[in-house]
């Protein structure tokens, strides 16, 4: 059965009549399988974003073990503000903090090596409150929707802020998404020859930040048509749920509200990282359809 | 009959051994289908580029058609000499003489604005020498080595220096390959809304210039993935190609030497905008497979 996870409701209809609106062959609606394109933000979308992202908890570990080879780090401002998790710090130091960051924990190495490393750490790292692995914290309704879209002919993709590396680690095994079709945000690749073997190098540079505007940016960019449908659950996804909205034909845009702190967690407008506000205010507005995880889902891990 | 334009021969031969040793269920080089990436250069190795690549026959008709509506842009030196094609006084104008050109002509509208200019001059423009429409000037062997690969579980991209858009216009219909499968050259895309409808803007601004090591870090970026197979025609090609060899186990790099000015165009080192010069000299050295299109093609176009 298929949605089995998704309470009956307003939120599980909307799905399921949608997709047969595009899928109904002949219909004055239908959209052939090629141009049956589902994009979902990943972190708060598809799994848990609570305390904070699961890209922080890879980078303080990454930056635990980076500084225990290398003492000097504890003495940057912005190792020390991460490792002694003062965040008010952290903060102080900006963009220019976080950058020393990532660059120290996302770059300097070959994608391989990286990779390597990520798989390594996800294997091992779990959720402060769940106790879970990080990676069994995916969500089983929007699993069992991956899998029913593509079901019904669609191609799903992730748009995420997260670090395209980190999710391509596990998405597949855990999403059925294949590497190719994760986009979100990246260092620049540097092609060499190391030890006579050619690699691409991750270089302490922001490529793309996947964000806000970035969403539809970088779906034109990758994928190069408008998505029918998107799956988002902040302000940053915004402006990709317009673009898919403002395509031709049906569109459905859907919006994750997390209001359930028994089951997961309750929040919105005060996740400073990742702020829900405008979406909410104004889903009506652009015909954006809010699923609530209390009410909709039935369950909420695999 | 599968690559039944390809002549029997070493070309022909390292094609079907190397598909059937990494296709074999079992067999100890074996990679499932996800892992079977194959990625083409377009221009030269998909289809004819000669006497110059279609995308300057693609400016020079939009640059008439923008000077025609507004003739003060014939005073401007870029477009003076694309008009009165001075290809000396083009390149004397550099960079900055291009980049004007292209942004005046591939930019400052929609992505959906763009795709019906490109569609409506593919479907009338046609090559000088040959007669026959651009978008039938793609190879025959060519088609059918796609369609090989797909059928044996292989995805099949273009990674080129054209530009994206202009390669989506075409791609679908003339190789099977869809258009998040096409990753090109491309201007920066702005995310706005237009009359209340969100739209990407293509801005004026260079986003990745996709040739030589720009080729291997747009598949990290896009793809996540080492090709298997890489096919180019060019010393552009040459960094995908030796990424692609750098891979564990078996890997297929071919390059398309153009030596046959009867059926086609013969030429390589002496091509200014995109010669054939170092990947020829050290085939050998890097194990690539030089494709004769005189020896190994029973036939040249669609």
């Amino acid at each position: 059965m298929a949605l089995e996870s998704w309470n009956d409701g307003v939120s599980k209809s909307a799905i399921v009549d949608f997709v047969a609106r595009v899928t109904k062959d002949g219909g004055a609606q239908y959209f052939p399988p090629p141009e049956r394109v589902a994009v979902f933000d990943n972190d708060g979308t598809l799994w848990c974003e609570q305390p904070i992202h699961v890209q922080i908890f890879f980078l303080i570990d990454r930056a635990k073990e980076l500084a225990a080879r290398d003492p000097a780090l504890k003495e940057r401002p912005a190792f020390r503000a991460l490792l002694e998790r003062d965040f008010g710090a952290l903060l102080a130091n900006g963009k220019q903090g976080a950058m020393e960051l990532f660059a120290a924990t996302h770059a300097g190495m070959s994608e391989d090596e990286f990779e390597a490393i990520a798989r390594s750490w996800l294997a091992s790292a779990r959720h402060p409150k769940f106790g879970r692995l990080f990676k069994q914290c995916t969500y089983r309704p929007q699993v069992e929707l991956l899998g029913y879209l593509r079901d019904n002919g669609f191609k799903t993709y992730i748009v995420s802020g997260g670090g395209v590396d980190l999710m391509r680690a596990f998405a597949e095994e855990a999403y059925g998404i294949a590497r190719e079709q994760v986009i979100g945000s990246s260092m620049k690749l540097r092609f060499e020859i190391k030890e006579g073997r050619p690699h691409l190098m991750k270089v302490g540079e922001l490529g793309s930040f996947d964000d806000h505007e970035a969403k539809p940016a970088n779906i034109g960019l990758h994928i190069g048509r408008r998505p029918l449908l998107a799956f988002g659950n902040s302000d940053g996804d915004l402006e990709m749920m317009r673009y898919t909205k403002g395509g031709a034909g049906p569109r459905l845009a859907l919006l994750l509200h997390h209001d359930d702190a028994e089951r997961e967690f309750a929040y919105d407008r005060e996740f400073k990282l990742s702020p829900l506000s405008e979406a909410l205010d104004k889903a009506d507005e652009y015909g954006i359809t809010v699923v609530s995880m209390n009410r909709d889902w039935k369950a909420i891990f695999e």
